[in-house]
């Protein structure tokens, strides 16, 4: 199934960036969660466009439509669909450029795939706008993680060439940045980073970045041995963010590098009498299962295809080479709004296979102690 | 479903390594389709162990038994089912440390997840063993996609430090190397890859590496925009092969320094009077979807986790903290053997996508030219 | 997946009786396919009550509002996902009796499911509403048919005691009842039907009846041998019409007491050089597959549940024992309605099972020769 | 995925009647639930054939044989892979007619979807004996539903003409018949039974029947509105049972001359505090989901085609008209064998729905008390 995905919960994701409206079916649910909209709401606004020379300046409000579902702030149980208007379209910049694909874009893809038939306008299914819809269904997810004691945390690990703190050790997360601030656990990185994407964005040109994710409180035993292991199915949610071009888990592309006795993790009785790791490259995850230690992989974003510079191209379907200048609103770089994007996803992906293998009821009753 | 993967063309494995066999089923192939012994025969000599102190001295002849869906030579149009019989068990070597977690192994997890119950000899449904049913499954794949002009080749592009010649350009793939041999673009550095993976292994250690693929001839438009995009496909068949613990697409991680100048792939016409692009950091995927360029993937493997060295670890169930030596046969690296499975993965995969496009017929028919 | 149904191509319906809108997700269409809105218009209006005395006074326009995959008449490619607002609700109706459980209705099942968070308002996820979502997706569906030569059509082969004709043999399928009238071959029993049902609800009581369909125009080689045959993925979409209780495929439960000999249908060479039956007691179907005759099955459709007699219940979660005297709006009858339901799903479901074999593109391009 | 049915536990069948195996991996179940080999035993004998003028004379001892999933007699949490051998196989047989198509047989289906790459030896995937593996599947999950308190029987509730004993009422099921014996309520009903099958079969004719299956125990609030419900599960397993061509839930086809006040079942509170119906027309399901009673369901068996009087055919590949006469060893009547492939096959999509809800380790720990 094209546009949806997983097994006991599912996310089903549409919508085109000047139709009029994007949005979301999240199946799976059990009856009786809370749905906090203001926590949706915060979410929405960081992955909002802000116009201020970080991000395109095509603002919406995002506000979040619920059409089944969630009746008076809690899930009734059957799907929960719901959509996000598109207001502010100008299709009218997209016309200009319309025979001419751009590098690094879907366009070309696009039009061999659907035979000249897609909708065009800003993207379309292919814009970014899309995930708007994925952060308000994730956001539930992560709300109801959050009542099984599990926390997801996403920050800029490196953007523009400048790389956030590392990753605090343990189970205790960095605190979530302020609204309309950037994901770092460093807050002082903000400045220089926004900086450097101002700049790249002022030479007509785009930047890329590293996201990296930590979910805590994760029982062990969560996952499958082969192909639904919790990589599989993180890795195959991340590559559905436009952009995302890697995923790495734990040590990840560094342990082409290491050694086994510099690569293993130690086992350990923890403090409470349980099992620990000494070490944490694995990223929680042996044999695709996890193993109670936090989750950590990480994503590379690549620099937004869409830059003022003028790029060689072709005209299609005339089919001749051509030159491209590029008008409309787009993001100098994409990796700061991603983060939320990224988060929500991760958050839906673990909530689908707590949920595999605890059963949809406990999802409102908390999981059992074995 | 958990160990089965696929919507066209699906591949369920199951077994342990010391129970009676492994084996795979694979569903959703044309009738009539020329199935090659010599070719299957061919992928598991390259997966096999051979005792020569770069991988396990467990040495099966790893026979492929069809017992379903093969007649005569050719497909049924039913579900291939094979086995691979496990010959050379030795549990005994196991018995020794079964209550004792073997770090970066699964045991730990395996034990959780499965209340004790699991087939822990030789690492059960978890070992390496298990992947020579999905190389004998991919096999077949890859022999379909050979009569629809697709290519797929993999090769080692680092390991135990050693790195080998980077890709040619254009659609020409390196040659296979002769059996026996590892999979590399540049034969003169077998011998020092060999040489500093046996060095790990006398020092009681192990070594990883990184494993590239590039599978020409597709054509474009193959894949879906969001949860079912080539990338997402492929990552998550990566990540069921044990000890991988990250992806990456065309320029991959690199992406993270790159500017949308320098990362974008500009359109050019081709030759033959179709759309390529002048570079290939995308890979051959746009928007999740094939552009017609080879699609370029490097995976990373860790370093065996089965070394010699003296561990810490946990006594389990016991739950006290111990020492871990680890007796039993396991290879030093298990790079060169894992090419081949990523390889036959891929096809795999890649058979999958072009078949929810063209049709199960398309397969033996051959794809429409539009 | 819950709420949506479907390999090659796929449906997802979602929404509440009393809920904002009801709606659904349509994904796997190939881009280019002509929308017609007068047609699923005149679907709806199948669909639609009539506040006649022969279904509910609620009577709505059932518009359709389309928020993705549909672009100046013609189908994108992405999921096409509908919308069909509720503009006549009257909660008030339901209040009165919300905690006295409805004989034959989900109320009873859906608290215990749903652990009293469900929607009760007007049957909520499980009122027959949701299907007017269904019949817009899989009106499209019929389209799509249409252009490849296959016809579907159904007719209320029994209803309140009364038969219709028998379906004519071979290909020639039955005219479409004019709008607002009975899905009948014999116009002549209308009115005697619509005088019964009438009756049955100026008493206070409803009844059922059988819906027939026929398919024609299927190539023979469409369905799988096991779970996914043509009866398999029938009737696992009839059974998600409420109030279906029943399904048979050709001679159907009259098979019991037939024999070999008078049961099986002789092959014989066709007029234009095919193979035919000479009999269809096997409904078009064997082994699963379709063999280019008439597929023909019939459901039951149970009497409306919502009846005006008083009846005996519990009060729930009271837990007393009741009398119910049902208010609000209903129909005496629902299977002249669902005739649609009936036939547009039975639509989705080929069109679902012609993409597996010969690809998304062939609906768009035409089914091979071979 | 064409041979792989289900969400939470799944089914994958394959095998040809003349290969060397059929064979089933049934993935989803817990770790640690025993499996009792003398239980799945005795259903397989309830299949076999036994030669004696009411089955076939090919009489196998149908031993299965585990692969993969199960040590020491329980499961290990991974997929349990089963073979049963094909041993008593006369290929010969088939050979005289291979070209003349058998009425009321997938020999045409078959060879137009495989294009004539078919194994066509003994009927191939589309032989009856494909149902051995999914009997011994659907036995061990019958054993898991004992666990949990859930009971599954089957009886023949019509056959050659001559009906069983009706069900009996409330939760007590009729005693299993004995080894050897026809699944009667009443004992007495099996000689005239078995008198008027060997009568069919002496005139070279064959007869079809009723199944009727009810489970009890099951708690309310299993399976899912729509697509999901227990009507559309179990129909979709029954159809894929060769040879039935209709499914009805509790009243069936007679709730077509019901009115709704004849149909209701009444809701009263029970003896133990909970709610119970005082009739049970609706088969336990209401609105997709059980309400605590049993479900009861009924399926219509087919003669079997396979006749000795000569036969209508068509001469293919050839395709001229003829006349055929089948030799080769078949059932005057599967009826009685197919009872316990209904029995399995509705305890695998029970154990299914029932791990949808609550959890893979719910199996083996218990459903909770909510």
């Amino acid at each position: 199934m094209k546009n949806t995905f997983g097994s006991a919960v599912s996310l089903t994701i549409f919508g085109e960036s000047h139709g009029p409206a994007i949005g979301a079916v999240l199946d799976g649910l059990a009856a009786g969660l809370p749905v906090d909209g203001a926590l949706i709401a915060a979410c929405m606004d960081r992955r909002r466009a802000r116009g201020d020379g970080l991000s395109t300046s095509r603002t919406e409000p995002d506000q979040v439509e619920f059409v089944s579902g969630v009746l008076e702030g809690r899930t009734t149980g059957t799907p929960v669909t719901l959509l996000v208007r598109n207001t502010n379209t100008r299709s009218g910049d997209y016309a200009k450029t319309a025979a001419l694909l751009r590098p690094g874009h879907a366009d070309y893809t696009a039009w061999v795939k659907y035979e000249g038939f897609q909708d065009a306008r800003g993207g379309g299914h292919f814009s970014g706008r899309i995930t708007a819809a994925s952060v308000a269904a994730g956001a539930i997810c992560q709300q109801v993680l959050a009542g099984l004691g599990v926390q997801v945390y996403t920050h800029i690990a490196r953007c523009a060439g400048i790389s956030d703190a590392p990753l605090p050790g343990g189970d205790a997360l960095p605190a979530e940045a302020p609204p309309g601030h950037f994901a770092l656990i460093d807050p002082s990185r903000e400045v220089p980073m926004q900086e450097a994407i101002r700049a790249a964005g002022a030479a007509g040109d785009s930047v890329g970045g590293v996201l990296e994710t930590v979910i805590t409180g994760l029982p062990a035993g969560v996952g499958e041995p082969f192909f639904d292991s919790v990589e599989s199915e993180l890795a195959h949610l991340m590559f559905a963010i436009p952009a995302v071009k890697g995923i790495e888990f734990g040590a990840g592309f560094r342990f082409a590098d290491l050694t086994g006795s510099t690569a293993n993790d130690a086992f350990r009785m923890g403090a409470d009498g349980g099992v620990v790791t000494a070490t944490n490259r694995n990223g929680g995850v042996n044999g695709g299962i996890t193993n109670g230690m936090p989750v950590i992989f990480r994503t590379v974003v690549k620099p937004t295809p869409s830059i003022y510079k003028e790029q060689q191209t072709v005209d299609f379907p005339a089919k001749t080479d051509a030159q491209l200048v590029i008008h409309g609103r787009h993001d100098p770089c994409i990796v700061p709004r991603a983060a939320v994007v990224q988060n929500t996803l991760a958050a839906f992906g673990l909530l689908d296979l707590i949920t595999v293998r605890y059963g949809t009821l406990a999802q409102k009753h908390g999981l059992p102690d074995r």
